[in-house]
């Protein structure tokens, strides 16, 4: 077994663990209002997922996301031999999560979650949330993209009608869990078509910010160049 | 077009989608409780922000508010020639984000605001929301503008009767919403009256404090010299 | 006038505005639930003090409180000529807070608080939440003071049975406001005098620490030049 | 007396203070709603943990807890002749964190627990957040471990079902308080045999990355050291 993938494996594990159990305590001890245990849910998940990038960035990146693992392959930054195994450590690391939520609140480890989502709105703020996780993936400054990737989630957590998963493997790891964060089979298919497009929307906002300002670097170079003969 | 206003457009509209979008799920959820939906309200404005500044800044300051940008222009840290651009790409934005926000929950994207929001405290509240804004970007120390901007707002969306919005572009943008953040259009004339003389009060507050500043360090400076004679 | 005092009367007359403001919009939202209220007052202390103190502590220290002022004296970080004035230049500025906190809520600019807060818990809290604030700002490493203070602070509203004043200028400016964060008149005395007992205890505690800690240094010091020869 | 066990003394006194008062402050506001009670002490807890850190590692590790002072002793990160001082410390600490918070909450100072805290799902939950807190000891980057440890209890609070303990002196302290915060004297065996059988996991799955992490550096090293030949 290699260092990278076990990082990605214990740490997808752990998200999820936090994405669930958060969930099942906000929703029990809330009294009913919906927007207390999102609020317990959000801040468990803000703090996580800060310290979960500190811990395992050195590691493997630090992405516990498949569709995190693809923009890198595609960038060129994960080695594409590695993304298959990256996505199953996330996969396993999702279920693996999920269960652990369950044998801590002493509910039965096997379930599928009945909470249907769907509808355009949901579909067009999961592609949304994708795409904003990206863009600060990739433009984050040095030792800023725990804090900025937790935050984003904060606050995609409530400007987003999906709360946003964002995530195919939290998808997956939450469709095993019939509690507060679930998502039911039969809503998994067009969430993970959405996030996937939602990348690859992100991906090219990065390249149109990166592009211009590039080529104003240029530009810029160019004229002090020519100021500086 | 420019990769500046692409970048002011881009992080208005989602500033505009934060804002509103959370103001919705907040409400949605909050079961009547308004303190409740203020609070998510806060905290996906607050995250938003962080993230936003960060990502932004880079390319083109990250004003995301035409008030900023005039305050900018006259201080000669913004070119006078692309405040009109930067202005226009704000206040499309605006739209944009608000509109983004409808298409995610599902609702009419073409709506006006039924909040009337009136009365000299609002106006008040608007001008020191305002001023106090310009202050924490005119001083914040190199890195902080970010973390700073962002808790400023959070603070400033419970200290002032207005909740504070301290931004022409975001009153436009919140003008199309009938949601939580909305503003009737009738409301909309006086709240940017009152940011732009907060814009003004904020600068001039600055100066007072630069200036002072400024000839402290020169005397400093001047008794320094005559002492190391 | 001076650039320092200038900036302790801005810098707490804004403290207080975002103190009791916060307090006023708090309560008015909760619909009666005191610990929502509290969150919110604590949230917009946390982010005001964060940036108050990032923005003033250049110009004068930012300290905002006589009790500081009065340690940073003691100790000689602050030249005893200036107590008197930076102290008038507080309490000043917590009046003015407080008015314009009222202006912006459309209240009567002129109250007296009618909250009595009185017992021997409270000021053992006040003493206690004082001898912490001096510990955090003299301990605190360089760049570190605010974040920590408006953390220390945001603590201190919870885990205090006086919700934690630690502050002689915010005890007059919340006199004068019959609000959510206000104190009667006829409670101030023992808060205050609670407040300076605990900046003796907090400077002795730092004492103890630090002789400890310099001896430690001294004796290391001292083993590592005799292994040097 | 040592500075060392003077800081660990007073930090743990502090820590279970902020941990019980906040619990107490929490539950008498929330009226009945535990979610908000919930969310109160953590804000609290994280808030006051980052500070305390910040304060007393430099003198003395900032332990305040002897699952994490035993682990220190294992790796020779504290001398073992210290283990047992730096133990009482913390115990008497906890002690006298409790006592301070019924003085300031005007409750009778000497008290027992009544709150039992039971089950396979508790026990496995506080051997998961032990781990997870000695995991973020031992892999914080230098400078963040006081915000790491406190974004990682902010959270443990939330997705464990024992809201995260993770700390023999806190079982101990809570035991002395018949409050929020408080467990059940009969609960708490089993709860220190999980977060010490926890401690041991986490130092685990540390040696596991770490082994793994310096051989992918050693590997590198050595390809490295060859296409340089």
């Amino acid at each position: 077994m290699n260092a990278k993938l076990f990082a990605e494996w214990l740490g997808t594990a752990l998200l999820l663990a936090i994405v669930i159990g958060s969930g099942i305590m906000g929703e029990r001890l809330a009294g009913g209002n919906v927007a207390l245990a999102l609020l317990a849910n959000t801040l468990a998940t803000v703090c996580g997922l800060y310290v979960l990038i500190e811990i395992f960035a050195p590691v493997s990146g630090a992405h516990f996301n498949p569709a995190v693992s693809l923009v890198m392959a595609v960038r060129g930054e994960l080695p594409r031999s590695l993304l298959p195994a990256y996505v199953l450590a996330q996969l396993f690391g999702a279920v693996c999560g999920a269960w652990i939520a369950h044998a801590m609140f002493d509910m039965s480890i096997l379930q599928w979650s009945g909470k249907l989502r769907t509808g355009t709105g949901q579909w067009i703020a999961e592609a949304i949330a994708t795409a904003g996780l990206i863009l600060v993936i990739l433009r984050a400054p040095a030792g800023r993209a725990s804090s900025m990737v937790a935050a984003y989630i904060g606050a995609a957590y409530w400007f987003t009608a999906s709360t946003s998963f964002a995530n195919p493997a939290a998808v997956f790891g939450r469709m095993l869990s019939d509690s507060f964060a679930g998502i039911a089979p039969a809503s998994t298919g067009p969430f993970i078509a959405a996030e996937l497009a939602g990348a690859a929307l992100g991906l090219y906002a990065h390249k149109l910010l990166k592009g211009r300002n590039a080529a104003d670097k240029a530009s810029r170079l160019a004229s002090e160049t020519r100021s500086g003969l």
